[in-house]
């Protein structure tokens, strides 16, 4: 294996020294880019482009040209477990994702394809590798999946949801349906990232994106629970270098000191918490990543300048913290405004560290 | 004036004794209901309904004879204020509201009407004057308004928004004119719950639904500032009784310790923050308001009532909740269920209180 030029990100996430705060964006890869839409659209679909490794390699790769991004993010979709299980997944234009078919029933959970994440999502696996070779060490190569709650509001309800009324109504109603359906989820997603960390993934990152949808107690019950027990079926290490796990639920806030103690290394913060709150509360186990709010990014460069700077200021001094935005970066971004942000991380935060 | 007959609602919200924990919903009065939607259906567009005090009194009316709710809300839309100051509110079928014009200059805001309250919103005053008739002393009549931030979204976007791009970008870039809008709207907001406590309304909420969207820091900058100063212009008393305030931000749970300052007498809650927690924090200074997921109306009635008593239990003892969903009733609810979630309300909560 090539040896890691910059290893920056996988420090901090371990909380040991660094000489400055590292930095990538969720979504990165992503329509604010050009290069990103004439891409998109010789792939064909979204899904074409998720498939096809050398693409999926190219999005990944063009904003590391643009932005000297300390950590490079697998191209892809959290629904490809759901749509290696059989429920056929699609996109609307301007819709969101949806699925074929539903699972509600008993039925529809045994009804669902066995599937090895090798194979299935082979896919996945071959853009791993093929971005992990092409980085050729530069950076390291974030692996990431939806957490099983989040898989499975889309599951059960067939899509995106304002209110998740199925979803919700079968924890209330059918607990023990929703456990049978998450635990199977939670399997399938620690296969699914024992793969991607086999294909080359140097970290990972579990998306709870409608986690912070639920009440305390049902978030517990039902998210955070199998989160947790992905985590502990994880490889600790790969290439002999740890593979840290950033677990992300937007909403979260509230509950940070429970989702401190699910086994990750790094919680992923959106940017309604203050990061320093977050630090003194749980910043002696956990690496913290975040939380910008992506909408400072249609502001001036100037502005931009002074939030990065508030948000190191807050966080204080060594290591510790991943620089990112609370949430994915928007379309209507213009890329300028995007070396803003690096460029303010890259110059600010190296006083709040010591050289390593 | 007619003697309230019920007035549990008005004592919870001061920490007074109770004989068991009020409740009402938000949007009880709604397209859940069928007798609403013929009402809605007669009465023309939306804004007629709101604007055609009879029939906005009927609407009012309907959950009351439908549930034993301890309080009426005056049925409105949180957007008077910015039509009244010459916007143009329509709403598009299925697509939320919208401006015709919208305010991201200092011309847009010099360029607004001037507005009495009495007059230019008069038609409100009619209706919270028949409803507060109609209710003959039943129960007390709440008014209520948006907060300036909240109001300021739309008037920036032109409408609803998911990412606030407008509005943000003015509060980071233009943050004077962010203010004087504001400023503005505080003042309109002030004049108009005065104007609907002397039209009869007995209690308010202010309802910050995209509060929630802001930092902490912004939050406080742009929500709760505005809001605190509203309150501070407002009656205390109004026929000899106090007037409680109750402020709501949705997606507010990290902030209530700063929300419990603003001088409001409650503060609602969400459903992702636990009660119980919340009133350790904030229920010395505060009665509480909420807070149960609108999403476990789709469960069973036997479910409902788990969830109420889990609620009931969290806060525990004493005076102090007023019971209410942790945000708006959903159109698709089974206008049964409800009925399931107010009876376990009256039958679990007499435990927890000792008779006034």
């Amino acid at each position: 294996m090539t040896e890691l030029k910059n290893d920056r990100f996988l420090r901090a996430l371990l909380r040991e020294p660094v000489d400055r705060t590292p930095i990538w964006m969720m979504r990165q890869a992503g329509r604010y880019l050009p290069e990103y839409r004439a891409t998109r659209e010789q792939a064909g679909s979204f899904m074409d482009l998720c498939r096809n490794a050398e693409l999926a390699c190219e999005v990944t790769l063009q904003p590391l040209r643009r932005y000297p991004m300390d950590a490079a993010i697998l191209f892809s979709d959290i629904l490809t477990i759901p749509d290696a299980l059989g429920l056929g997944l699609y996109f609307e234009e301007g819709e969101g994702p949806r699925f074929h078919k539903t699972v509600r029933s008993e039925e529809d959970l045994a009804g669902l394809n066995d599937i090895r994440a090798e194979d299935d999502l082979g896919y996945v696996m071959n853009a791993v590798s093929t971005i992990r070779r092409e980085l050729n060490g530069s950076v390291p190569l974030i692996g990431f999946t939806g957490s099983p709650w989040t898989l499975a509001t889309y599951m059960v309800e067939g899509g995106s949801s304002r209110d998740f009324r199925n979803v919700k109504a079968m924890a209330f109603d059918k607990p023990e349906l929703m456990h049978a359906l998450l635990a199977r989820l939670a399997d399938e997603v620690a296969d699914y990232l024992v793969a991607q960390v086999n294909a080359g993934a140097q970290a990972l990152q579990i998306f709870d994106t409608w986690g912070g949808t639920l009440s305390n107690a049902a978030y517990r019950e039902f998210s955070l629970k199998y989160m947790q027990r992905i985590i502990a079926r994880l490889p600790t290490e790969a290439d002999g270098r740890r593979v840290p796990v950033i677990v992300f639920t937007k909403g979260g806030g509230q509950w940070l000191e429970s989702i401190a103690d699910c086994g990750a290394q790094a919680v992923g913060l959106d940017w309604t918490t203050d990061i320093g709150q977050a630090r003194a509360r749980i910043g002696d186990k956990v690496a913290l990543q975040g939380n910008m709010d992506p909408a400072t990014l249609y502001a001036s460069p100037e502005r931009i300048r002074e939030e990065v700077a508030a948000i190191l200021t807050s966080y204080g001094h060594g290591s510790g913290h991943v620089f990112n935005l609370g949430h994915g970066i928007t379309p209507g971004v213009d890329p300028d405004n995007v070396t803003a942000f690096v460029d303010a991380v890259l110059e600010l935060s190296p006083q709040y560290h010591v050289a390593a």
